[in-house]
């Protein structure tokens, strides 16, 4: 198995709290959906498909309570974060379910994700060469069900007796490369460098990356991939440097009445995660700040589309 | 007059700590080349124009002190960093006189570089077009005798009446750019917006940047630049998106016995650089790192080499 990052039981929902790794491993219990929703907001939780797990058992506390009614909360866990579409589409399932249904589906819905990556994991497997994988921020245990997105296809090629190597971008300016992604792989033996972002290019000119594989917030029906800021450059690059450069994500990422990227919303976060780091001030006062969470990686720069269901090819191809 | 980052009075160099900007203007005095040398190496000056300077006072408190001999001084200097040439130039420069010429030899190529790029930047601003500028490192007065190269570009843009906005990378793993160029411009009314090094692409993309001007370290024969990592990556963004991509620097950092950018020696640095941050822990104990200080951009890649005697062309083209 590998790592737990979200565990729930009956009225009691418990995340660790990755905004404390990799310096420790504290557990946060939350029983309401307030506190399920700015969980999310505030990054205790973080990836895709682990947000929206946490705003389905965020629904369940919601609905065990009584005190919110079921539209609140669903309202109050879709702004938690814009970007990422796998919170909505788990919001949607649930609404089809009866209130005495809606905890044991959200239960269910966390299993499912778990397997849903392990055959992700086994699509990747089959089309990604062994050797040098990039990487940017975390799309592994952490980030999911368990098992992980385009870290779960590193894993499932490290299970299939591949040799393969994992360079980790830090990925500014919250570092979920450098505190998650390095502290996964470490765990596990899964051999991994990490890099500084702006290391990409120089890596990919030496020779030494075979791959890039990178999760999505959100896909388009044309294709074009919403994810962590900075994915769009690794894009650019291993298109320079003719290195082939894959997308894996659930079905549930798919956003097909989105036709392409530029109608994603894209999340802007606050200047503090740029100019300050764990309080401390690294860049002066007052200066202006860009801080966008995520871009958009336009299909004609992505070799393949790897899902629980095999390679996905966009409509318009 | 711009910033000054280094100053000399007979016997004393003291150099402003460019480790503790943008918290607090720190002073460090010093009074013989053993100190000077590790200055260098500890990064409380850096930048290559600003590095050769202080080296070149390095030089004149050896020789007034006398205690070590000049051929020792020099190595020891040499050795400090590896990739900057500037710091070889001078240290030549210096070799050719007495010693009694040394000290005001060594304030003379203080006052010279000031003059040269203030040339470089009226060379960049005949060729650079206003609007969006990137940026990376610190190219400023901090980083030279003052004014600056890629920086002194945007001051001679600014200073010709040009509405000209700096977007500055943050240059991880140091935060030269958070730390000293976002400082410099917001201490003179520079317009400019702090970005992670990853936003680069996403920021090109939305149209943003009219053009990128960097420095460099080392500069070969046929036109391939050493610059801060993360260079090459922006210059390769910039093709793709059709973006002039320029170098600014002053001619001591040619190294016209340097065929090409295969042959300039990359400094790697500690891996403390990417782990901790101002001691604090931003990725587990024991990961492995690669921290490469410098990236080589080719030739082909550069629209154009400018330098206080106009624009530069390689002998290969």
């Amino acid at each position: 198995m590998s790592i737990e990052a979200i565990r729930y039981r009956p009225g009691l929902l418990e995340l660790l709290d990755q905004r404390r790794l990799p310096a420790e491993e504290h557990w946060v219990g939350i029983t309401d959906v307030h506190h399920a929703a700015s969980a999310i907001t505030d990054m205790v939780v973080r990836g895709a498909p682990a947000i929206a797990i946490t705003a389905g058992y965020g629904m369940a506390l919601a609905v065990r309570r009584g005190r919110v009614d079921r539209r609140q909360a669903q309202e109050l866990l879709l702004a938690a974060r814009p970007t990422a579409v796998n919170l909505r589409w788990i919001l949607e399932r649930l609404d089809q379910v009866p209130d005495a249904r809606v905890e044991p589906e959200a239960i269910r819905l966390h299993r499912e994700d778990l397997d849903t990556n392990r055959r992700i994991g086994m699509t990747g497997a089959r089309v990604l060469p062994p050797g040098g994988v990039l990487t940017i921020c975390n799309t592994g245990a952490l980030a999911t069900g368990g098992w992980g997105t385009a870290l779960g296809v590193v894993r499932s090629l490290v299970c299939a007796g591949n040799a393969v190597h994992v360079w980790a971008c830090e990925t500014r300016p919250y570092l979920q490369g450098a505190r998650l992604t390095a502290w996964e792989c470490q765990r596990e033996g899964i051999p991994c460098t990490l890099i500084a972002d702006s290391m990409a290019g120089a890596l990919m000119a030496e020779g030494r990356i075979n791959s890039v594989v990178v999760g999505a917030d959100r896909v388009a029906a044309n294709g074009d991939a919403a994810n962590k800021i900075g994915t769009y450059t690794l894009a650019v690059l291993a298109k320079h440097h003719g290195v082939p450069f894959y997308v894996a994500f659930p079905r549930s990422t798919l956003d097909l009445r989105c036709p392409n990227g530029q109608h994603i919303p894209i999340e802007e976060r606050s200047p503090d995660e740029l100019t300050t780091l764990r309080g401390v001030r690294i860049a002066p006062e007052g200066i202006h700040v860009w801080n966008p969470a995520f871009d958009v990686t336009p299909a004609d720069l992505i070799t393949g589309w790897i899902t629980e269901d095999g390679l996905w090819t966009p409509e318009t191809r």
